[in-house]
């Protein structure tokens, strides 16, 4: 009989090699899209049903997480707060942090898990790249485990699996060029739906990991 | 300068005598609510706005979290399982479990905390008559308080309140009519909008406490 796994899906670069290192495992994937109110919400949606496909889920689910932009906080969800350009050296937590999401994402594909039976949760958290987010940490991870342990039917074997937290940008890209991950069809950028406008955090962290591996990016920019 | 809770309010019993307690701590209290596609949401979303100007709640905030009902596997959600009564004396994981829903809970109402400068979350669950929910018990919560103090920022410190997780039904009513709280405003039945019908779990459990601390429950029954 065949495992199977939740994967978190953004759509983004990392959580599209994480898939692909799940299906590498020989998990069947469960796919989960969360649409949180980020303006790029559309784009984001649209790589996730396209890399769904890709990989052959055997099921997906898009939630509605709004809750998150109506709380507010972040640059990612408040239109009143500016997407701030990329200073990769910057020790600060950066305006696009929305606070506890990756907590707000794990009990939603734990729910998930526990219904339709699945054993493990793949997380795309990047700790090198994450410019500081405090829920990107490998103690955040495992103490989150624990409250799956203690908050779960006794029946319930959930682990949590973050394969490239310790990886960089250019190993990420590296790993997904060794799994064939269509690059093409991910998205990263914060700030526009149509073409990607290369300066936002994520947009500068991606340019920079394709220059320093030697590929050219397959999508465009502004 | 006065301190801030976020407590966590369904328009039942508990969360209102939850709330009552807060307040008597010394706590502003920002109340939150969470409509989840359960079948009685409009009359506990009702009971929260009437709670809350009660207790004069310094904020409030309701949020959809229907992804709880797309995910299903509840009756309290999904309209295809049945509500099955009362059975006190049983130990299985009633039908009206909604998977690790407290954490769910728990990450929305720390992000709210985090945004608006909380530092403790009041819930009101009950482990005696919690009929056997995984994420009602207390190694569960200190469990999630190990995930905040991880996945916030390091200047955020939130604890988690539970002052009535070992109390009983009848010492949760008795503390409620010590805090003058208005029992006639609360909400308990999973089944009905309109008239309790005395028969679910919930109107069970509500039922027997008021007949055993001697009290007339104020709320009218089928």
């Amino acid at each position: 009989m065949s495992k199977l796994a939740v994967v978190l899906l953004s759509g983004g670069m990392d959580s599209a090699v994480t898939a692909a290192i799940a299906k590498e495992q020989g998990y069947d994937i469960a796919c989960l899209h969360l649409n949180y109110g980020q303006r790029t919400q559309e784009r984001e949606l649209k790589q996730f049903n396209k890399l769904c496909d890709e990989f052959g889920a055997v099921s997906r689910l898009v939630t509605d997480v709004r809750f998150l932009s109506q709380i507010g906080g972040s640059s990612l969800t408040d239109e009143k707060i500016e997407i701030t350009d990329a200073d990769l050296d910057s020790e600060e937590i950066p305006t696009s942090y929305v606070p506890f999401r990756n907590a707000n994402i794990l009990a939603i594909a734990t729910s998930w898990a526990e219904v339709i039976g699945a054993e493990a949760l793949f997380i795309g958290a990047v700790y090198e790249d994450s410019s500081g987010y405090p829920d990107t940490r490998r103690e955040f991870f495992e103490a989150f485990e624990q409250v799956i342990a203690n908050g779960t039917k006794p029946s319930t074997q959930i682990k949590i699996e973050t394969p490239i937290i310790d990886m960089n940008k250019d190993e990420i890209i590296r790993k997904g060029q060794e799994l064939n991950v269509p690059f093409s069809e991910t998205w990263s950028c914060y700030r526009n739906n149509d073409v990607a406008c290369g300066k936002c955090d994520s947009c500068g962290l991606r340019l920079r990991a394709f220059d320093r591996v030697g590929m050219e990016d397959p999508i465009g920019y502004v």
